[in-house]
């Protein structure tokens, strides 16, 4: 590729809305990829199916705080933010409705027989993001391929409306006349042109939004009757794009925010409970135990548990040693992974002995280990910081899925499109916004 | 305004597009204003319908290419540019279609009985701009109204889809199997994101754009049959984006690219007749004589008249001296303009007195005086740089309209959408593009 035309391509990026800030404030283009990454038809339908399966599961696991309490509070013990959100979960329900937008991430391993297996990274019960950007990259690579600088069309996607309707009708149901969608933020977010677009489709549609941080709805917001108001404007949905890490909660005026927020009759995407749900913890019970059938037919227990990588907990006995003892020895196939979500936390592979050696033994319910998915790699081309090169890349594609329920009952649940971030295969994390991984679109293939 | 809210408001500008490259081509916003512009919604309507009569004049005035002959040759004489535009009229059409994509501009003066008298400043009829960013702002400005920044939510338009519409539908009654659209560009040009909004919308409606300056033309293009291509590509419609201003046509190979577009059987946008009808010698000579009756009725020329400022030649009599002397006197309520459009090249006011004294009295052909409009000025909040400032400010409303005619019948002739321009009152320039003018959005009052 020339300078001029990698300009050419650049401009593009920008053009479609690419866009994201540097540490230094400056609007640069996201990275992205030139390569979009290809998959059978059948096999996005049924990672999609599967997606609307696992949205079921977690919301079903969400209702019964009993089983969460059970499984969580030994976590709770040493894991402080999981302590605070076990915290949160109310005896009684606020709120008849309830709201989940996630995002599902797979990773692809070729098999012996030459088929890919999907393997489920994790749900994200909180803060799934990237929709809009997704959106983006796609209608970017649309035009490349109409100017044949790319050969294939990629799959549309409409995910931010899809998230934009059922914000709206959730807020609908609640019947009040007036109600607004609180947005909560991090300071100084960087990834602010994602969520800029939920923000302008919801706009779009009449829906009225306040962004604001947890520090700002400390200040500024308030219960009335139980209903939460930031400023002058009452909240019908809370939508958060912060808190799913412990430092999103660094303070008490932070936490308190959050109660207040849990304690209202605000819709919460997600509730606590939810979020508890995306557990680590809870997903490797789910895995390991018979307790899957608890919420889902077998049958789809059973599918469910087809794409989910094996994981264990560090207090468990795996094949006759202990947790540690078998990491010890098996550490380069293995992640380690905190409750929380959000990347940028794991331990990998040879790092997990001399990480184990410093974690204290009563902290062992902190942590899950992961089968490290030996996924696929492709040659991309990758764009960062207006400079190309070719990589040995994986991709990860996220299914977005919508689930709304009332009075117990499901109204709707759906996959919402797709995101596909493909980044080096010799670096460990996912970041767009960090800048290790390029956003890419889906090819669908017959 | 706080720092952090105006940030917001940048912010938000970034994600609709109102985007630009500066000097050093770093990413920038375009220059805009948060106070939109409003006028009547019955003067609105009656700047659309003197457009289409615009249009409908100016593309009469170019297929009588012995008027524009008679009228230009002693202007040619003494302007290089206007005389090579003269000399790329064919004498037999090649075409039997042809578009014109225009762009009427307006100010407006408040008359003593308190109602405001709009005039003509000119019609573009070459490379009429900012379509696309001036959906941008609109779409920006709405969302401000959403989040109650704005008060009034600006009237809708959408310019581009006309334009796109227009070339799709001229591209497909060349009954060609296949022939793209070639974009004639300046190079280095810095307002290529409001370019790039027509590439999409016709990438999008399947019509293949080829991007080039004349430069490019003249070492990748050929004619074969009298048919116009360009590397690969034949080309059913050229759309100048350049070659407006002699600076476009430096060399024999711009100038050698020019005419062979002018020879082949593309439909141009627009044709060198049509670019000559809209040189200011033409609307002077419009105004100040009765000819307008030989190209549309009566009553409608009175009508176009009363919009026309009062112009004359440096080489006619006003008021009963030579122009140069009256000018002298009433420098300061005029402007000079030369036949080239684009801006940038209008001397104003006390400087006419010294420009005259260095002008050559063979060169006065060249020259157009205009009444200098006297436009209201309303405070306006202009941003610039990330920075915002009142000023006393005018605003320019362009109207864009779009000609098609096949075998001399008209088969359309419409107004599609609009351009506002607000700059501080003590800036005689109005490039957005160089930073003396902010981009804004139209209220349509009732």
């Amino acid at each position: 590729m020339t300078p001029e035309e990698l300009r050419n391509i650049v401009d593009r990026a920008h053009y479609f809305g690419l866009l994201q800030k540097n540490p230094d404030g400056q609007l640069v283009h996201a990275p992205f990829s030139l390569t979009p990454y290809q998959l059978p038809a059948s096999l996005i339908s049924q990672l999609q199916i599967h997606t609307q399966w696992s949205s079921l599961l977690f919301w079903k696991v969400a209702q019964n705080c009993d089983f969460l309490r059970e499984i969580l509070e030994p976590t709770a013990k040493v894991d402080e933010f999981v302590r605070f959100l076990l915290s949160l979960i109310p005896n009684e329900k606020r709120q008849d409705q309830q709201l989940l937008i996630n995002r599902n991430d797979f990773l692809f391993e070729r098999k012996e027989n030459g088929d890919l297996q999907p393997l489920q990274v994790e749900l994200n019960t909180i803060s799934a993001s990237f929709a809009h950007l997704s959106e983006r990259i796609t209608t970017f690579h649309q035009q490349l391929q109409q100017e044949n600088i790319l050969k294939v069309a990629p799959l549309s996607h409409d995910a931010i409306a899809g998230f934009a309707v059922g914000i709206k009708k959730t807020i609908e149901e609640l019947g009040w006349q007036y109600a607004a969608l609180l947005m909560l933020v991090q300071p100084k977010e960087r990834n602010w042109f994602d969520q800029m677009g939920l923000f302008a489709a919801l706009s779009q549609r009449g829906v009225k939004v306040v962004r604001a941080t947890l520090a700002e709805v400390h200040d500024r917001g308030k219960l009335k009757n139980g209903d939460l108001w930031v400023g002058p404007q009452r909240i019908g949905v809370v939508y958060f794009r912060a808190g799913y890490s412990p430092g999103d909660l660094p303070d008490e005026e932070s936490r308190s925010a959050r109660r207040m927020m849990e304690a209202s009759s605000a819709v919460l995407v997600p509730e606590a409970s939810m979020q508890l749900a995306g557990t680590k913890k809870i997903q490797q019970v789910l895995v390991g135990s018979g307790v899957l059938s608890q919420f889902v037919p077998e049958s789809v227990g059973e599918q469910l548990k087809a794409y989910f990588a094996m994981m264990f907990g560090l207090e468990e006995e795996v094949e006759g040693r202990t947790a540690r003892e078998f990491l010890a020895e098996n550490a380069e196939q293995y992640v380690l992974k905190p409750q929380r979500e959000g990347g940028g936390n794991n331990v990998y592979g040879a790092e997990i002995r001399d990480f184990l050696t410093s974690l204290p033994t009563n902290e062992d319910r902190a942590w899950i280990a992961m089968k490290r998915i030996e996924a696929e790699t492709t040659e991309s081309l990758l764009v960062a910081q207006e400079q190309a090169q070719y990589h040995q890349c994986i991709s990860e594609l996220g299914i977005f899925g919508l689930l709304r329920a009332q009075s117990g009952d499901l109204r709707i649940n759906m996959p919402v499109g797709h995101l596909v971030r493909t980044k080096a295969s010799n670096v460990n994390e996912g970041g767009v916004v960090a800048g290790y991984a390029g956003l890419n679109s889906l090819i669908s293939k017959d």
